[in-house]
């Protein structure tokens, strides 16, 4: 008899190694920093004898010289070199149209599990292909739906889900997470081109939606259709916690938006699953650290960060122990550290959310600017409808500006925005206003998870 | 410890339950129709206890004055009324979000599982709720997992779906069914909207799909644009199997559009998952007797019709015994059984495809005529290029007409068209020729699963 996905994992199991709710709460109010250590290590050590099985982790820490009697535990991670989205695009170039990333060969013949492929959304490029084995794809989603219960989902909830589908990893994922690991119901609403947003309003409406979950500019969106409709999110739409990606976004002017729903905001990527996640407290994302060993390191230098400085987020999946294994992986999101103790007395670290990409990053004159993390700072300018995006270009000097396209529904003065730019950032930025609607085409805001916000015109 | 939607199965169970690969061939070339009957009459007696304790079931069967005790065996069936969506709305505006249909109310307080929510597509009128109890849903995805195997997936096979997402149950379903119950790899593109068609093209190219998946319209569409994009079917393509919804579809002119693909058609409902599907022989649709009991009635008096003749398909699912029983559930769609044995040797009934639906059947001068099912016989018309619609109007004497635009990319006589019609369908029906792509919109080909074929202005 041929084996099926369930075959791979066992879900009580899982459950034993990877507590979620009550559970979760119960292992990491108790748990010492060394025993989290101390499991964090025997989880790598796995991970380290799967990726010496692979030709990818062969090549890549074979060209840093790197044997495997080097690294002996967590200790010696630091000697491992980083990879990203290049590494696996040379990967899928010699070894179409997988890639050895997949890590297939790292199984006797006809005994790998079979593996469920996605894609990144492609944000900042061509889609990536994602691989998940049963094992690792069921614990991350237990992860997520670990963050949610934290939050504060309960049974009863109703989820709506503005996550999108097609090939995209996203929407499937957190479809599974709410479906196999909690008792709450599920609606998959997807993005603006797969349901109207006319008609996910009348979604929410017609099945009590409690909670909603998804990337911030749409679900702002949302409840400006609702208000069109004549529908009071609070009052005729009884949404009363959005779980998002917030990172610097206003909260109070989204909050107000949605009738003073509470606002949560979680931190992972497609490869990886949930890294960290904020809990009832509102104090931090607290670091997933039984599943994700995170280090923060300098953007420029790869050398790590002092605790509470910002850097590129390098992340080592601990869980993904049976395809697609994360050693050392860039996912060129900024964050930090967070300091201080934890209000709810869990012995996990916490982290900032999302401050943006530096391989999105613009410079100028030295000082850092990440267009994703824009809105907030725009959300200031009067009749700003939460649509912008930056153009940035080089000129024959080297010299790069930044221009910012800005839709508002009022008449600002170009200079006050400006100067609110100026204020803000430190560094002069060029703005055009626009008309409400005029710039959905260019950011995708109703077809794709997550908008466009930059347009590179440097090279 | 609460519960998951991995404590409602047992994976080993259901496959002993309902074989799939060589134990389904192995099955059902051995097993009597005495045994088949009784295995048919076991599942029966079990949903029947489930369906009377629900409202939904009580309230109808009640008003057509049925007693628990006058159903003791699948011998009286018939006692027992056909229901559809009128129904089902019905129950949705007694107890809403979810209706009473949904079943919670048949589990003692605090046991009911988990349920998974979707939506039919909608192609006749408002989307309507679809729930799945984590047995019945993973009984459902096993039955369609069945059917592929059956009809030639193997392990290896790159499967590229067309199906939709977002609340629409179809692209779920069968992501589901692919990636837990086979050893294929499965790409979720989705519909035109979701992954633009050049995209799904680079797509079935760069990852060497063998496999598509989906409705026929679209599918058409993606061999024309491969075409443009200068990519030859069969030659750069390597899709060697289409397993979709052909209906009356001209099976020589898709596949040849495929490079030679091999066709197989297979027929089920949201509500009801898999009820028939085609094997190797591509001689009849074999009932999935030991899931589904199916009864074929006359439209309009909704009594058995002879065997072989067409009638509306009516389905007791005997497998969603948890969530959802659905007994005489009467599709609207119409087909009919096959009469003749089995060239393979199973001891399964078969039917024909997909006919057309009663409820969007047109009656011209006493003749049915099914829009969905004019796409073949206009297949005749040179430049045909796979898109039209029609039109039903009523005038002040009752009279009904139908007009249909079709695009055409060459200049076809208007007078040869609707000759070509009159001799097909018997009746005179109007004709507008359109130009290529001018359709795309009415009938939502790139954006829905099922295309539009039917405005229906009589009321």
């Amino acid at each position: 008899m041929e084996k099926s996905y369930f075959d791979f994992f066992d879900a009580r199991e899982l459950r034993r190694e990877y507590p979620l709710g009550e559970a979760f709460l119960a292992k990491f109010s108790r748990i010492s920093r060394d025993a989290l250590w101390q499991e964090q290590n025997d989880r790598f050590k796995k991970l380290l004898a799967r990726a010496w099985r692979m030709r990818f982790y062969q090549k890549l820490w074979g060209r840093a010289g790197i044997e495997p009697g080097d690294i002996r535990s967590l200790l010696d991670i630091e000697k491992l070199p980083t990879f990203g989205k290049a590494e696996l695009s040379e990967s899928i170039a010699e070894a179409p149209p997988f890639g050895s990333y997949l890590g297939l060969d790292s199984y006797p013949p006809g005994e790998a599990p079979p593996f469920i492929m996605h894609t990144t959304s492609g944000t900042t490029g061509t889609p990536q292909p994602l691989f998940f084995g049963p094992r690792g794809r069921e614990i991350q989603n237990l992860l997520l739906a670990r963050a949610y219960l934290f939050q504060g989902l309960q049974q009863g909830d109703v989820v709506h889900s503005v996550y999108g589908h097609g090939l995209i990893n996203g929407g499937h994922f957190v479809r599974e997470a709410v479906t196999h690991w909690t008792q709450a119901v599920f609606m998959s609403a997807g993005t603006g081109v797969e349901t109207r947003s006319v008609r996910q309003v009348e979604i929410l409406r017609d099945f009590r939606a409690t909670v909603i979950v998804g990337f911030a500019d749409y679900i702002k969106k949302l409840a400006e259709v609702a208000r069109e409709l004549g529908l009071e999110p609070g009052r005729d739409l009884p949404v009363r916690m959005i779980c998002g990606h917030l990172g610097r976004e206003s909260r109070e002017h989204m909050s107000a938006l949605w009738g003073g729903a509470k606002l949560y905001d979680w931190y992972g990527v497609g490869d990886t699953g949930t890294i960290a996640s904020e809990g009832p407290d509102q104090d931090g994302l607290y670091l997933m650290e039984d599943a994700q060993y995170v280090e923060f390191l300098d953007v420029d230098s790869g050398q790590p960060v002092a605790e509470g400085e910002s850097g590129d987020l390098v992340v080592t999946t601990l869980y993904k122990d049976d395809l697609y294994p994360l050693i050392r992986f860039n996912t060129h999101d900024v964050s930090a550290l967070s300091t201080g103790s934890s209000s709810l007395g869990l012995n996990l670290k916490r982290m900032r959310g999302f401050l943006g990409r530096s391989d999105n990053m613009v410079k100028l004159r030295g000082i850092n600017i990440f267009p994703q993390a824009l809105g907030p700072i725009l959300s200031e300018v009067p009749g700003f409808t939460g649509e912008f995006i930056c153009e940035v270009t080089r000129d024959s000097q080297h010299r790069e500006d930044m221009l910012i396209r800005v839709e508002s529904s009022e008449s600002p003065a170009l200079e006050a925005v400006k100067n609110l730019l100026r204020a803000k950032l430190g560094v002069e930025i060029q703005v055009e206003l626009c008309a409400p609607n005029s710039l959905s085409h260019a950011t995708g805001l109703e077809s794709r998870q997550k908008p466009i916000r930059l347009i590179d015109k440097r090279f």
